[in-house]
């Protein structure tokens, strides 16, 4: 709720505005649903402010989140046409990289592919390209060795003012998580799935 | 991920894809933050389907949840123009319910509107109004008693079919989890507000 207050006034020499606007490391992990959708949920919230927004998306299933995909993308246009909230790109290693340009059936090395994904992402928070990074199941190439963990977290400790990240996944690096200003942990109480019901059009994709 | 497979196969006299596309009661909970920024990402996966949004929002606030709002509703204006993607509806409590178009200052009685707010999702229940209702923060209306605990899970229960309901808020009614399909609890790690920041623009809201 807006009216909360925090519950310790820190004494690092920042007014409360300086503080307030200071961008966010944010990590959505647990084995629970809804880590990715409240990332693009927090997009909806990000283009209605007007900010540059990109998606990063690691994971290699074409299919695959094609709904906010289109839905934010539809965002982009209204941007594009109206001026209204802020311009979205959508990038998804599992057709290839977008700036890339080639063929998507030569991305088959996995992990060569992440490694460029995050290269590129380290260009950008270089260059203060976004105000919102969504680095979507970005867990995973950290977890398997295809990103080098203190490269991440040094390079996020670093980056250019103004500019908030949230990483999705389960099984986030616990030198992520001490890294991250917030962190929420998505737990799974019940899901159709122990009842025997698989995923559906609509409600997983 | 998609091609998970269930648990268990019950035995409901069900085909694979009959149980498959049965309508899910889901429930976002805990104390952490996403629970409805989760909702609203679901919304954009319901819109790239072309179905029919609804959402009921339980808050006191006219500002709060302005970047969804916003965004949802530009998405509801591209699916007028263009056809893409579905309606989406966006009904606040904060503002006065905006099907009954009174004077927003006549709305000081919370108990009252929650209940009229309930009312009418009843109704539109009955009628198959949407294909996915978010009922956001309606945990709270349920836990002071301004609706029936066992008229929302029966009414929930006994709905037409098709209707994929989400209701987000922190401590849910243990009988509303038992009659959910899906539960998730949002379990906080970490939060900026323990080291001195406090919400912030594009982020909170």
């Amino acid at each position: 709720m807006p009216q909360a207050q925090p519950l310790v006034v820190p004494a690092d020499g920042l007014t409360t505005r300086q503080r307030r606007n200071r961008a966010l490391l944010m990590v959505h992990t647990g084995d629970g649903k809804g880590k990715s959708t409240a990332a693009f949920g927090m997009a909806l919230r990000a283009w209605n402010q007007g900010w540059s927004v990109g998606v990063f998306q690691f994971v290699k299933s074409a299919k695959w989140r094609i709904g906010e995909q289109s839905a934010l993308e539809a965002l982009d246009g209204v941007h594009a046409q109206t001026g209204a909230g802020g311009p979205i790109e959508w990038h998804k290693m599992g057709s290839g990289w977008s700036w890339l340009r080639r063929d998507a059936d030569t991305a088959d090395d996995y992990a060569a592919e992440a490694a460029e994904g995050w290269a590129e992402i380290k260009r950008r928070l270089a260059a203060g390209a976004h105000r919102l990074y969504v680095l979507d199941e970005f867990t995973y190439p950290m977890k398997w060795g295809w990103v080098d963990v203190d490269d991440v977290v040094a390079t996020l400790a670093g980056r250019a003012e103004g500019q908030h990240v949230v990483i999705t996944g389960r099984a986030a690096s616990p030198r992520l998580i001490e890294a991250a200003d917030l962190v929420t942990e998505m737990t799974k109480v019940k899901h159709p799935m122990d009842a025997g019901q698989k995923g559906q059009r609509g409600i997983e994709w």
